[in-house]
């Protein structure tokens, strides 16, 4: 145990955990008590382990959530009612048109699976098969974003939401579709049909090429979280419930965090933009919060517990883009199923196709622009490219940090491009959003 | 180089950083990219890198801060005035006592060389000595209380600053007794007279024992940043010029830090005790924070700075505290100069007499009870016993956080202690003070 052997302990050369007794005139472990060493702090000392400062970070958001919630408590008793949270969310007519958008996604995943068994068996040609996967992602985008777009019953929050599980489910029947391809193409070149995994339980049977088009296979694809086909997914051996009940905890305490911040950005709504760089920096630290709560609620509890459920064993979701020291690292570490599916099916195959690194790294860049934009646009309404030039600035951006900033300066850039840069687009949107709905047109 | 490798590289097993081609039928590398692993933020990972972490706290606390000043800077002007606040210092009578009070220190230090000069020639017999040490060393602890109780010019600040010098001073001339003493019972005892040092510079001559009975040597080791005296301290081998002047901008930024904060605690001096609990929680946040500042700005920039400048090779004036899981090892780890001073000069000593290992621990923590409570009556002129139960109620909670807590929550229950605990002390002298001061005796 650390702090039983540490505490009181002689940290001597030679000695340890000692009290050297003065009989012993050989021991100088008293007089020199002495090592030359560096402050932990200090960039030459090597020492990284801080996960100390995360808990504080968790324990000064939980403490000053507390006085806040006093505060109101006293101010203006409680405001908040979960049960009439959830009753809204029931019975707000609202909600339906985005459900009702999701139970309709299922046809797409039919048409992707029953293509798939057709080309497998070969009744229709390679060119047949891409033009018809072609034509049922490219409605697979196009009709949510319509639907959106002319239902006026559609809110926002309903419309983003829709919009993000056709964005998740095109991804994932793009990576379907190739995955299947790739497959036809080694069975054509009579490669070793299977190769023993290495990792994955030895309780899931192994599946080669023809078996995976299954109903089952491709539901739990589309449930498991990630973005990236696989035949045979690593699989974690069995369901643990103190894990699923942590994350869950971890859910539900996340959940309620947020409209207490939220509660921080209300004078925000007042509007006044004489004093818009005053007002962003206020705007900006909740909202870093806010979007710090979502990542840690969205990509590890909620990830982890669908995963855990699925007994699905791959749970890197984020790598540390908290240390990140250039942006490109940061956007490439945050969100690693997106990450993942971009070098699979975009960044590696236009690479083969002989284009340069610079122009496929931008080609990147650009189709996450265009659907951070989708995102946006569509359930707002607006066409503002605010969100699009936003990730297209992300380029000189990356190339000024990386050439100019090192180590900790670098980090330091990272945190406050990301602390003041979000709410800037926010901003924007909110802005326009507001002029066209509620100021009056003279 | 991480990033530019991690980047946009291929992570199967076996495959690192390559584009695998298709034509080559035995890569199934395109087929399997995922690997059994926990996520990062999980306990189960391992992972503990969290550098960019305090970075993020940084750059929050700057942001925060620049958004206080631009609205105070809005709203009243410039308040605070660099120049004004060093002319302050200069011009204010108040701030001699405590300067002339150091000056006398050197008395102490030249009576504690030239005891030990007598005894190393042996004109004096170690009783003798013995009881001069004690006579000056109490000298030293009653003189300043009693000159800052009967000055009525002295401030609470030149105070705590004045007594705060002569307990460094009184623990540092302690541990110069102790070592000279030992020094001279390895002597009788016939022992080798000195041992080859590993670490330390080979620039510096070796010293043994009487040889180190020079005025160079006893100011040398006053003003170096330790407690406990060595005869050879480790040496750096140079001083680094870049790295003094990044201490001595760290130095100054913190200072510059401290103003802002402390106007955030300005509504507390409305005193209105009736809603005592939600103020205290208000209270805690910048008090904290002011504490974590001068942490840094005391044991890393200024320590590191004294230390450059001397070529002290020892660095090691704080642990790992942050991530401490229980009470003690925080006490044992977030000072490290005056732990060492404890266990070598007291904890060590009566435990070679037999004294069981409780008794000792708690012993330590009476010893440094005592301290604090002088630190903070004398200067305030008030025998409140608050520093000293905060001090002794370490125990009890030492107790039940390593009996209930484990990991995670225990350092949780560290920080939660450290942040409320604090300021309930500070409150209670606070509410003492003004009730003497300000109330009017009715």
């Amino acid at each position: 145990d650390k702090q039983s052997r540490g505490e009181f302990a002689c940290r001597c050369s030679g000695h340890d955990g000692g009290i050297a007794p003065l009989s012993n005139p050989g021991s100088y472990c008293i007089l020199s008590c002495h090592v030359l060493q560096e402050s932990l702090l200090s960039s030459a000392s090597g020492y990284r382990n801080y996960r100390g400062i995360l808990n504080w970070c968790v324990v000064m958001l939980v403490l000053s959530n507390a006085r806040l919630f006093l505060e109101n408590l006293i101010k203006y008793g409680i405001l908040v009612d979960p049960i009439q949270v959830v009753s809204l969310f029931l019975k707000d007519p609202y909600s339906w048109p985005a459900l009702c958008l999701v139970i309709v996604s299922n046809v797409f995943i039919m048409a992707a699976l029953y293509t798939e068994r057709r080309l497998s068996v070969g009744t229709i040609s390679e060119t047949t098969g891409t033009f018809l996967h072609f034509v049922n992602l490219t409605t697979l985008l196009c009709f949510p974003s319509a639907t959106v777009l002319t239902l006026t019953s559609m809110t926002p929050v309903g419309g983003v939401f829709a919009l993000g599980v056709f964005t998740i489910l095109f991804l994932k029947l793009y990576s379907y579709k190739d995955v299947n391809m790739w497959c036809r193409e080694i069975r054509h070149s009579n490669a070793r049909p299977s190769v023993a995994r290495s990792n994955g339980s030895a309780v899931h049977a192994h599946v080669s090429y023809p078996g995976n088009l299954t109903h089952r296979d491709i539901y739990y694809f589309v449930l498991a979280p990630t973005l990236c086909y696989e035949l045979n997914f690593p699989r974690s051996p069995r369901i643990r419930k103190s894990f699923l009940l942590r994350r869950l905890f971890e859910m539900v305490r996340s959940t309620w965090m947020v409209p207490t911040i939220q509660n921080s950005m209300k004078p925000f709504q007042d509007m006044d933009f004489s004093r818009m760089m005053e007002r962003m920096l206020k705007l900006a630290v909740p909202n870093h919060l806010i979007w710090l709560i979502f990542f840690y609620w969205f990509f590890h509890s909620s990830m982890n517990f669908v995963a855990e459920l699925l007994q699905f064993g791959d749970r890197e979701f984020y790598r540390d883009w908290w240390n990140s020291e250039t942006v490109t690292y940061f956007w490439s570490n945050w969100n690693i199923p997106v990450h993942k599916w971009c070098l699979r099916h975009f960044y590696q195959p236009i690479m083969r196709r002989g284009v340069s690194k610079w122009v496929a790294r931008t080609a990147v860049f650009l189709l996450s622009a265009f659907f951070h934009e989708y995102l946006v646009s569509v359930p707002l309404k607006m066409f503002r490219l605010w969100a699009f030039m936003g990730m297209m600035a992300q380029i000189p951006l990356a190339w000024f940090v990386s050439r100019f900033l090192r180590g900790n300066y670098g980090n330091a850039a990272v945190w406050i491009s990301l602390i003041i840069g979000q709410p800037v687009a926010v901003l924007m949107y909110f802005h326009d959003y507001y002029v066209l709905h509620y100021v009056p047109q003279s």
